[in-house]
């Protein structure tokens, strides 16, 4: 790792504080500078569930990873635990780095946590990351905005603190409202959704576009309309990360994949993934 | 460049295709792994005004640099231009980029050029990266989600094709729906904006957070109220990018700013843009 220069040096990453960062949808390439530099300085990384393997191999070899995502059989910490976990490994010393996949203050809970280190008196950072709701529908081919379609788009979370749809959405209003409407989370949820935004006014018909593991190998993408979406949905994985656009420009993917995509080794793919799929990232080069 | 690899390897940048990249906010830092790939590859860059000169440094020292956005004196080209002038430079067997400031799908018009490259049977690849309005907006201070807060965020054009404030949106749903609004590109037409919130219902002491030059060693934020946006706003530089967000998490900004931040050398900076403050690039070590 070292020897190997960034052509951007950043603040340095001192000894006791937290840097809060956010990994991107998932591809190492949409990783950015600052969360490389990151990656390469930390003694300790504290990860969510997202953040694939890939990129933690970017880690120092020393550097100690603390996963504190969902992982099988046990369950997420508490935002609690994360917090005070942040606050006593700072404490010893250490160059924290808070890993999260998309953007930390994108339903990432990074606010609570620079909050929890400013109550705390721990100097922190915060190092934006390309978020899923933009980065992995883009690489799926749905522009969350086009002229002409929409002038507005709004990121919902799919999910509120109890697993089931927030309670404090006026329905009616996302409805008529933003022209596109893009779901965190909403896997499990989109029947309800789909439902409140129908009785709401929206046309069943409105076209829906679902990215499951969006920006990596295993890329999966289905049109389909507020109408079918939530029996459609049950061809995807429930336990991987999907993101849900509703609105006109769902459809742009179909006039974008159906391009042909140049490979790593110039020949030309047919998967069906289109120019805007994953950046198909190869073994590091390091 | 040569010899400086990167920990990651993407796509090869093939002759007679185009690339359309988001330079993010600002920041070098926060230019993703895989724009940089696509700096150093490119033989020739299409760029905006937004993106500035220590990005655009990261390029072949051989590649031509196009300027396309808007310039003293000059008009931006139309949109039609800059789409035939992709097609044309790739039809020469060059390796195009489209370097766009932000991400190429949000507010971007990239998905107008895919949308030209495809129908050209230009092959072409989409390298989505942090939005103003979400990476802007975090390193000022202001999370666009926090629990408790809102469980929803939608981004809107402060102007239409004619410059105005676009004439689709449905003002009364955007003042009762998404608890948070971020606003692009919005500085001229603050005052309509708020006004026609406040007329839909939104309490004008509803908190405003505007970001100026979000990201650059230049950015200075604003805390306002709707009520007050439209006269305060005349203090920050008209002709500099600014993103404004509408809602309870601009108030966060001011719990965050008020924290020590660790600067270049270590030393604990004063400076009132806080630890969320522009990750203050350096001279490249190239």
């Amino acid at each position: 790792m070292s020897g190997l220069s960034l052509p951007w040096s950043g603040p340095p990453f001192q000894p006791g504080t937290v840097w809060l960062v956010g990994a991107g949808p998932g591809d190492a390439g949409l990783l950015t500078l600052a969360a490389l530099h990151a990656l390469r300085e930390a003694d300790v990384i504290l990860y969510d569930a997202l953040v694939g393997a890939d990129i933690l191999q970017l880690a120092r070899p020393d550097a100690t990873l603390e996963p504190v995502g969902k992982r099988a059989g046990k369950p997420r910490p508490t935002q609690q635990a994360i917090n005070d976990r942040l606050i006593e490994r700072a404490r010893e010393g250490l160059r924290v780095l808070r890993l999260k996949g998309g953007d930390p203050f994108t339903f990432g809970r990074g606010g609570e946590e620079a909050l929890a280190l400013a109550d705390a008196g721990i100097p922190f950072r915060v190092v934006p990351g390309v978020t899923a709701g933009i980065g992995g529908l883009g690489l799926a081919g749905v522009p969350v905005t086009q002229r002409g379609m929409n002038s507005s788009v709004a990121f919902v979370t799919g999910h509120g603190s109890a697993g089931d749809v927030p309670g404090d959405l006026d329905w009616v209003a996302l409805a008529l409202g933003p022209q596109v409407l893009v779901f965190y989370m909403a896997l499990r949820t989109i029947g309800t959704i789909a439902e409140r935004l129908i009785a709401a006014g929206k046309p069943p018909m409105t076209p829906v576009a679902v990215a499951s593991n969006a920006s990596l190998p295993e890329q999966s993408v289905l049109i389909t309309n507020l109408a079918r979406a939530a029996s459609d949905i049950t061809r995807l994985n429930p336990g991987r990360p999907a993101i849900i656009a509703v609105g006109e420009v769902a459809l742009i993917h179909n006039r974008l994949a159906a391009w042909q995509q140049v490979g790593p080794n110039g020949e030309t793919l047919a998967d069906g993934t289109g120019p805007t799929g994953p950046l198909r990232h190869l073994a590091p080069a390091l």
